[in-house]
């Protein structure tokens, strides 16, 4: 099959696939039963990202016009077409899931420049040993019982408390305890989205939840992110072609950028979203590195459309697995209702260690020396980088990340040679791309960039 | 709209429903867009379940005869009807949901004799307490990093040592690390059902599956459990009818009947699951309060066909989250990617408890003291109940549940009087259902029936 694809035109790419695709059914006449080819060999014989491949039969398997068997492909839908429809989602999983892997799968001993979690010597045991002993020692329900499903309400007050301080104004009822930040992800799109639903992400985002969505048969759009946030000017483009249900949005210390929303920006987002009917996840889990709060969506909209969610993962411990999502009202019930059809609850000792914590200070203390340390090290790692002629997408005010390019004349197959050659561990960079185009930016984490061979690996690639 | 409705046939009742809705359809003319009464309006109408009528409207759905809009019911569909069906699965939710949140909110002065966990002064504190201290001031890593995706090689080890004694041989390459028994069901349900697709469960039994099942929208067709395993002759019956992916079994002290499979049923099952291409998920999360093993449905398989569940909530802790699934070798890579997907990974902290304890001995020592009490407990319970004149469906050989009936002159309405006098919370029989039919038939949990409010009840209750 050969497609046109005019790679200059303004129509997507995706949508020249689908009107190729189904240009050629309509020629081949009513031969349903006949096999398509896959998503691989599409993408690579006209050079286009599996995504814009797996978005089209999305659309035609929608239409009626493609039928999708499980493991063996995408065939021509016979005029009484299968209604259940199963595109193929192995091939996009496959690369996110590498992506990954690859962090946890390194070699200990290499050094992860491009890991989203703090170092291991950064972290003090000193606090949280003492608080796992507290509660090893003085509760029997701690160390034994399954947590409620919505979790312990001293943790949800607890937490309401600081939200507060965020001028995120919410009861505690509308808290509900989860597993870290991918399980609030994945509990909120299975309650809110079905198969063919459309969801727009910022690119380049997280791209765990890229995976997510890929697995869940959700369209994924991506929003472009700038320095201020999300691409208005693109989102209202975006908007007139596509109804997504859901919008998802690193409002602090943007993952990878490291950039912030600025106030103007989350209220022109929040417009959009009452008139074009969506929702939108505020992922915020950077929020404990910040020194002084700016504005969150969910601040300005009240938790009316948005879902706020924080998390203990990066600054406490990504061992203990706690985070939470602060949930419009009318839906808590139905979300606490699918955690618990899917795991019960989480780890109530867990939970008991994050309220000692949070209630003798410590976590407090903790964040604040936190804070100051990322700050100077995001001010050397800025240096260091604009001294090796690195390009930085925008200087972020805090956080761990650093969205930069190596100096142009250096190919990305040299940057993966020196990587190897200092024991570097990398994110590569098209992972964080919606449709995983190709690229040379690289996500720093500051807070390896002190170690020699960072500094050495740095310097090389200048 | 009036169904008709023989309850005496040999005809399903969801079926009935089905062919009804069809001949009002078709008598109606062309009339897309109108509006179907909703599932709980049909059901109390004709006293007939509602899983009755969501059977029989999601199979209406799938003929692409009816089409669901959600929050907002189901309508006749128009000729080219939408291809994306979502029946409304609210209604089943609520009634699972409900059982278990009756559970967890009872006032905790009130005796769970319906339970399915333990009670809090049944745990032993030491062993644990010391080996929770034990990993908080030795393990950097274990208080506050990340777990691979696939759990600690060094706990799969162990696993697969303690699957051997139970003649399960198994590579610690195939077990995936879970946060409990629920969690592994729903990540195994998610790699290989699709919404409409057939899973058998047993039935009576557990009860926060059938709503895991109805949140994906999978058709669950109940097979008889006997008292040594699920009703062959039935199952033979039913696959005539159906064809399903997945049957769900508890191989060893079944919940909620107590009973436990025989090698001959076992070695049926598996025949039939050859014959007929379908998988099996073997929960044995009871496993480790059983004497002397019995047959496992993975022993005979060899992980063929067979996911094999186990957890840790049961015996050691329902606080830590820990369990694990024991997988076909070629599923293991993409069960372990939907996990990642969806939470990253469990606790590396409650995983590494779990190692001392299993390395150390403390973890044996407390399953044989746990094996002897409840055995105790279990003959105690059974000559209380038929001194009391209640009827037991079966003797188990061990574990917490007693399947039993009031006697017959003793009204539901009565019994559920009593167990509130006496301060008692039962889980409602009908729960463990997979069509909710009304039943009097009740799960008492044996470890606290040596209450005085206990046997206040059960003898108030003859």
């Amino acid at each position: 099959m050969e497609l046109s694809i005019n790679r200059h035109g303004g129509t997507p790419i995706a949508q020249q696939v689908e009107a190729s695709i189904r240009d050629w059914i309509e020629t081949q006449g009513s031969g349903g039963g006949r096999r398509l080819p896959s998503i691989r060999r599409l993408a690579a014989t006209h050079d286009i990202s599996r995504n814009a491949v797996i978005e089209a039969y999305e659309r035609l398997v929608a239409a009626g016009l493609v039928c999708s068997r499980r493991g063996s492909g995408f065939y021509v839908a016979d005029s009484t077409a299968s209604l259940v429809s199963q595109p193929s989602i192995n091939g996009a999983l496959e690369e996110v899931t590498n992506g990954l892997w690859g962090l946890f799968n390194a070699n200990e001993h290499t050094l992860k420049l491009g890991c989203g979690w703090l170092p291991s010597h950064w972290r003090e045991g000193d606090d949280l040993t003492h608080a796992i002993r507290h509660v090893a020692r003085s509760s029997r329900a701690g160390i034994f019982e399954y947590s409620t499903p919505q979790g312990p309400l001293a943790l949800r007050e607890l937490i309401q408390e600081r939200l507060r301080m965020l001028a995120v104004g919410v009861d505690a009822q509308q808290i509900v305890m989860t597993g870290g930040g991918s399980h609030s992800l994945d509990l909120i799109i299975r309650m809110l989205l079905e198969p063919g639903d459309v969801m727009f992400v910022e690119s380049p985002g997280y791209y765990n939840l890229f995976g997510l969505l890929h697995l869940q048969r959700i369209r994924v759009i991506g929003v472009p992110r700038l320095a201020d946030g999300p691409d208005i000017e693109r989102l209202e483009q975006l908007l007139a072609e596509h109804r997504p249900k859901l919008f998802y949005i690193n409002s602090v210390f943007h993952n990878p950028t490291g950039s912030t929303l600025t106030p103007a920006i989350a209220h022109r987002v929040l417009q959009l979203a009452e008139q074009h009917d969506f929702q939108i996840i505020e992922d915020d889990i950077y929020a404990d590195f910040q020194h002084t709060p700016t504005s969150r969506l969910a601040a300005l909209d009240g938790l009316n459309r948005v879902f706020y969610l924080g998390s203990f993962s990066k600054s406490l411990s990504s061992s203990l697995r706690v985070g939470f999502i602060a949930t419009p009202p009318t839906l808590v019930q139905r979300l606490v209702d699918i955690k618990m059809l899917t795991s019960i609850s989480a780890s109530r000792f867990a939970e008991q260690v994050v309220i000692i914590m949070l209630q003798n200070g410590s976590y407090r203390k903790l964040t604040e020396r936190l804070r100051t340390k990322l700050s100077n090290q995001m001010a050397m790692a800025l240096t260091m980088l604009k001294k090796a002629g690195w390009e930085i997408y925008t200087e972020p005010a805090g956080g761990m990340f650093i969205w930069a390019r190596p100096p142009s004349d250096i190919s990305p197959e040299r940057v993966s040679e020196l990587a190897k050659q200092w024991e570097i561990t990398l994110s590569p960079g098209h992972l964080f791309f919606a449709d995983h185009q190709p690229t040379p930016w690289l996500r720093l984490n500051v807070a390896y960039m002190q170690d020699p061979r960072a500094k050495a690996f740095i310097e090389a690639v200048s």
